[in-house]
Parts: structure tokens; C-alpha cells; sequence
């Protein structure tokens, strides 16, 4: 399940126990009933069995440690022991939004599970001209969103809305917030260099955009162009697949900001 | 295709057709037989005809418009016209090599895919106590590697290496290049400070490691902080899954060198 060395992090690893987002309020000394697929996953995946530790986390309350009361083919019930992680502060918040145009086939399922690793606050499913998907699956996508925040470490789940067409995205989107667009017409700065002049604090805020398979057609290019608070910045020279330019650019967003930031803070 | 805003690159784009890596060598005025993989590329998914354009290239050689003499199910004949770019300077040559413990499944494709477009010089996987996958088809995964450096604009093929042992790795590692490993466990510095600190002609040559779906052992581990020109880094606090954290590192890594040094090279 987990990444590169997940074995030993300091105040987590697998000693604790699977890692389960509960989306209802949690507090130490009470106790939860899991719904079956968490069920499912504790006892005929993880084999686990009265007494066994598994932890609890939603970005509201924080990360508990949890033993199992009671779990078998039809119910589970876990108890909340200590607090393991506070929820993150206010202004720790976020993480950058995607902006991404639909995707077909398995590479939609990759881009959400990797921008989930890579800390995206937020997925915002785009429709333009060239999209060769229509429509997607929101609660399949939320499930590998789920999946992806709980094996990462994260405290949140990145919100995942429905698609919205390019023009009214663009439409929503608060000005005062950067919107970096990729798209290489643009001949932007480097994102790394846009991302350290920046700030800290803008790249929690930050928006990044990217078009479908085929690209942002010329109108919607214009359209991009002309929106308040969109700046094109570059990935480089090679031309990027939809979703590599997606997770290579939350990838350089995330390593700007724990370099000027120090730590990252794992919301 | 194409990825993020793919069209309409200056020097390239769709009008110029396909585009073809092809080892031996290419020179204006040439004549080239085409093997049979290309040759149904271009006359049944890319439905070419006589006088159609495609694009070859090599690292030695360079880019080249092509007109398509003969093409039909048998055989495929190209004449080369102009050169469009140059072979690349020795000293742009490279680009990162990605040492990398094997995956099983989709996930290695997703790798060798996404570090050919993220600009990774040579590809050596390596083999680790906890490696679920003990061996990998390399002729697929070139096939993989050589498909994703003709659609991202590159003009040479990451070199493949059948895979190495954790140790005869390490132990063949120019200790004069950085090698960076990626492992929490090693509480390094973040990778886009030691890629800033290291300057632009480390990064073309530096090497990044990066454990398997199970991470390094205790043992491994031991060995890989010993192991001459090794320092840790850090990729935020997030746990990343093995082949999100390749991708996360080359995005870093290419995205400072873009950053510190101009423009990329497209190597």
C-alpha cells in the first residue's frame, strides 16, 4: 500500500494500524461504528480482529488512535483512544486547486489518486472543446481520493465538485487568488521561479490549471488568457501529458513551499 | 495524444505529423525503410499516405522533416528534408538517472511513461528485499519509454538498464554525482533546496532513488545512507506512493533546472 520508505514515520507508521477517514465528528473516549466498506477492509483485507488498532482521522477533528470492540462479517465498532494529531490550524489549510479538463480511461483515476499525494486542496473537473470525456464518475473518484488521503498521511480529503464548463470555472474563480495556467502558447515563467516569488502563503491558494488530451482550443486559449488572476507559467520544454503536467506541477508547488516553508504540514 | 496545450509549440506542432524516434543514423537528403511497428503506426493509426510529413530524430542526429515516397502494408519509405533541430550539445546532454525499486502492475508502465516525459536521462531499476515484482519486461517498458519520448518532444530515449541489485547499484554509482534518496526515514533536506544549492550541471547528472512499494528495509536502508555520494531529501510530509515520489522528484529536479538555468533543453 504505501510509498517510498512509509515504514517509519515519526509519530505514525504501520505499528498504529490502518489509517481510516471518518467524515463524522470524533473526539477521544467515543465510539464509532464503521460503515461496511470500512468493515470490509479492517476484516477480510487487514484481517483484523477485537482488540486491533486502526486510526481515525477527519481534517476537522484530527488523527485518533482507535481499537477494535467488536468486528466480524456484519458490524465493526471501534473505541477512540488518544489524540495522535491535532486538526491543522486555519491559516495551514488548503493546498493548491486543480483545475484539469476530463480525462478518459485510467488516466483521470491516476491524476486524482497522485494530485491527492501531492496535497491538492481541491478537484475541479473542467469541460472543454477537446475533452474526450463527457462525464465522470464522482463517487468512484472520491473513493480513490478517500483512498489516496488515507494511505498519504493527509488530515483532509481534497474536495472533488462536479465538472464545470471552462468558461464558468474561470467565471468563479476568486481573482485575488493566482491561477497558474500550463500551457506552453503562454510562454510563462518557470513555475518554480512564479511559485518562490509567490509566496508561501498564495501557494496554499494557489490554483493550477491544465487542459484536456488535446489541449485548450484556440478560443478557450483566448478565454484563458483573458481571465483576472491567470498567469501562464512553464513546465519545462517536453511536451506533457494532461495529468503529468497536473502532478509535475503540484509536485514543484508542494517542494517550493516546504522549501521556503520548512516543514510541510500534512493537511 | 498530446498532453497539456500540445499544438501549437513554436519550432513543432501537429502540422509537422508524427513523430518518430529512429536509432540509425538521419541526414537531409536520406532515404529510410521504416520497421513494421512504425510503418502500421503511420499508415493505420495515423492513416499517412504518399507525400504525408512525419518527424524523425535521434539524440546523435537530431529532428528531421520527413515526406513519406511509399507506404502501404508492406513497407513504409521516408526521404529526409530539413534538419528542424540540431542534436544537442554534450554539455546539455542527460538529464537525472532514476534508480527506482520495481513495481508490480500498472504502475511500472505509469512510471517509465511519465519519467521519459519528466526529462529522466536513464532509467536502472534496482531490485529490494521488498520489491513484490522480481523481474520486469524490459522490451515493453523501452517500447514505453521510446512511444513517450516521441509524443513529449525529446529528442533522445531514456536508457532502460535490466535491473540491478540494491547494493551492485549502489556500489556502481559515481560517488561524484549526487545521488539523492528519497526516504523520510533519512530526514533530509527539501529536494528543491538541495537542487538550488546544487546548481544546474549537478542536476543533468545527478541520480534519484527511490524504494519500493514496500520501502526500503532496515538493512537497505543502512546501506544506502553508507553509500558514497548519498544525501537524503525530502519530498513534503505527505507519504507518496514509490512512483508518485519518482515522478515528484524529476518534477523538482527539472523544474529548478529550468528555473536556475532558462530554458530547458529538451534533450
Amino acid at each position: 500500500l504505501a510509498g517510498a520508505g512509509a515504514c517509519a514515520r515519526a509519530g505514525g507508521g504501520r505499528a498504529l494500524g490502518p489509517r481510516l477517514h471518518v467524515p463524522q465528528p470524533l473526539a477521544a473516549g467515543c465510539g464509532v461504528g464503521l460503515p461496511e466498506a470500512q468493515r470490509h477492509y479492517l476484516f477480510s483485507v487487514m484481517r483484523l480482529r477485537e482488540g486491533g488498532r486502526a486510526r481515525l482521522f477527519n481534517a476537522d477533528d484530527g488523527e485518533f488512535e482507535a481499537v477494535v470492540d467488536a468486528i466480524g462479517k456484519r458490524e465493526c465498532r471501534v473505541s477512540l483512544l488518544s489524540r495522535l494529531r491535532p486538526p491543522p490550524a486555519p491559516e495551514e489549510g488548503g493546498g493548491p486547486t486543480l483545475l484539469f479538463g476530463v480525462l478518459k480511461g485510467a488516466r483521470l483515476p491516476t491524476l486524482v489518486e497522485k494530485a491527492t499525494e501531492l496535497g491538492a486542496g481541491a478537484l475541479q473537473p473542467v469541460l472543454c472543446e477537446r475533452c474526450a470525456a463527457r462525464s465522470l464518475n464522482l463517487d468512484r473518484l472520491s473513493a480513490i481520493a478517500t483512498e489516496a488521503a488515507e494511505q498519504s498521511g493527509r488530515l483532509s480529503v481534497p474536495v472533488l465538485s462536479p465538472p464545470l464548463r471552462l468558461e464558468a470555472a474561470l467565471a468563479e474563480w476568486d481573482a485575488a487568488r493566482p491561477l497558474w495556467a500550463c500551457d506552453e502558447r503562454g510562454g510563462g515563467t518557470p513555475l518554480a521561479r512564479a511559485a518562490r516569488e509567490a509566496g508561501s502563503g498564495a501557494l496554499r491558494s494557489a490554483g493550477l490549471l491544465v487542459g484536456p488530451e488535446g489541449g485548450f482550443s484556440a478560443a478557450e486559449f483566448e478565454a484563458v488568457a483573458a481571465a483576472p488572476g491567470v498567469a501562464f507559467v512553464s513546465l519545462g520544454s517536453n511536451i506533457l501529458r494532461a495529468e503529468t503536467a497536473a502532478l509535475a506541477a503540484l509536485a514543484v508547488v508542494g517542494a517550493e513551499e516546504e522549501a521556503v516553508g520548512g516543514e510541510g504540514k500534512n493537511v
